[in-house]
């Protein structure tokens, strides 16, 4: 059990990662108290019954007390939701979120002013394809990443404030990591957003396939296409504002893929064996990096340490 | 224990498939002999070692006493390989295969000629992404599918080889159907040769990428990228012969699946926010089609039975 980081923290969005934080406080000691607001009654209700904390019928409420405020929702809501959080925060209380896009999210965090909070953007590398506060566990971001991109301002007290939640962080079992939100947005793009705009996009195609073929790509759906029904199944809100707000980046690492996959789709059409191999081996070999780095998918991937599994 | 159905197999080819055919015939008494032969020394001195049946020095030797001889050689192997087997089989055999492309297994299958064997294409939708002997196991065929595609000929003697070759993967624990070569090329080149081909593009372009990132792709690739490098470590030569095999089946999946993603990268660009959606909440759909086929992710999956997992 670590050491208590935070007397109070906020929880602001109770979705699969919001629910996991509470959880993951509760179990470790890292936050004494725990506050939790959603937008949606349901949701409050559900994380009440979920008895992940204290849910309070307001923002405002949730906030006003907390060392720390962690913004759950879709990294479409950030501007509102900071707009909204930062007035009713306390001096000197750190803002933080969650997004998986961090030039949106430091943009909607700057934005809603705030000089008497310390705003440090964030984003845990953990997950699985499942949504709402019944889908978190308190396991979920053990040995994951947990980036922080810290605004380029300095001063000893903004350091101890990453200092802070750096340890909050770490007291949830994650491994913790800062750098520049450009290349956060490229080394996503292609590591996470790139594959579940391919996954959604495969799968939208045999969609239509399974009324040509009158059932049968269900039925017969083993094999790799089982992997990306799977990653399609991520929540598809939260996937829209990371394609819409990670835009730049996407498209350039989709114009990368696109190129390599008519390269690909020619040696197919002409009948280059050598071709295709070639570009099979170069896939290997990155795969064998990643075993090298003792990553294997066995032990860190999407979902990895869900509790049934 | 399941019923014998054979005295005698015959192997061609020890890989993961043919390693695991040995392993699940024996443990289930499907056939009290197995002989196995592979074109590479090596393979056939791990088989022996592995004491997965009795490993031959010719071809000639393990399938000449088999009652079927079942060809696990990659596709683009097969017509040599039938070539030399046809003729050493006795009377009434019968000579099946493992290729995932139906089109090109049954030409190869026929053009080795062989009036006095039982030609009965077949493909089993199991596999993982190790390659080799030691990489078998008994229970790869456990609740597969596995699909034959009889010749269009018919006869008594047909049939009942058919029957028996049925009865010997469900021997085997698969679900074993029949099914027309053509639509069998069509519903894997979306199911599984699509889905491939992807994994292997993204994970080359990821490749390239890295050198960029000096070393953050392979370090943050969690999510869904790392289920992309684990299909994508998949055997290339079996793979490059699959998509040379079914190149048209391939080719037209393919385009719908590069008309489908323009669609979305055009989407992205404009921010065309509820485009995005109307495209993921049709991925959603497919998903709950598989779901409520009781086909869940956790129970049918790409290396689903490996004894490890």
């Amino acid at each position: 059990m670590a050491d208590t980081v935070f007397d109070t923290i906020a929880i602001i969005g109770v979705g699969l990662i919001g629910s996991s934080i509470a959880r993951a406080a509760r179990e470790t000691s890292a936050a004494r108290s725990i506050a939790l607001y959603d937008v949606e009654g349901s949701v409050r209700r559900e994380a009440s019954k979920l008895d992940l904390g204290t849910v309070t019928s307001s923002l405002e409420e949730a906030v006003r007390d907390a060392d720390c405020v962690i913004l759950c929702t879709p990294v479409g809501a950030l501007e509102a939701v900071a707009a909204e959080t930062v007035p009713a925060m306390k001096d000197g209380a750190i803002l933080t979120d969650v997004g998986s896009v961090k030039g949106q999210a430091a943009s909607a965090l700057a934005s809603a002013g705030g000089a008497h909070v310390h705003v440090i953007p964030g984003h845990p590398i953990a997950g699985t394809e499942q949504s709402g506060p019944a889908a978190g566990f308190a396991g979920l971001f053990e040995e994951a990443w947990h980036i922080l991109t810290p605004l380029e301002k300095s001063g000893p007290d903004y350091e101890t404030a990453v200092e802070t939640l750096t340890a909050f962080w770490a007291a949830l079992g994650a491994k913790v990591e800062t750098m520049d939100v450009a290349k956060h947005d490229r080394v996503l793009a292609i590591t996470s957003h790139l594959p579940h705009l391919i996954a959604f996009n495969i799968v939208a195609t045999a969609y239509d396939m399974e009324t040509v073929e009158e059932g049968d790509v269900v039925k017969y759906s083993a094999g790799g296409f089982r992997d990306f029904t799977r990653i399609a199944a991520s929540d598809p809100v939260m996937w829209r504002d990371v394609f819409l707000g990670n835009k730049d980046a996407v498209l350039e690492a989709l114009g990368r893929f696109s190129e390599d996959l008519a390269a690909l789709q020619r040696a197919i059409r002409w009948g280059d064996g050598d071709a295709l191999m070639k570009e099979f081996e170069r896939a290997r070999g990155i795969r064998q990096a990643i075993l090298e780095a003792g990553m294997d998918s066995s032990e860190v991937n999407f979902g990895r340490n869900k509790p049934e599994e």
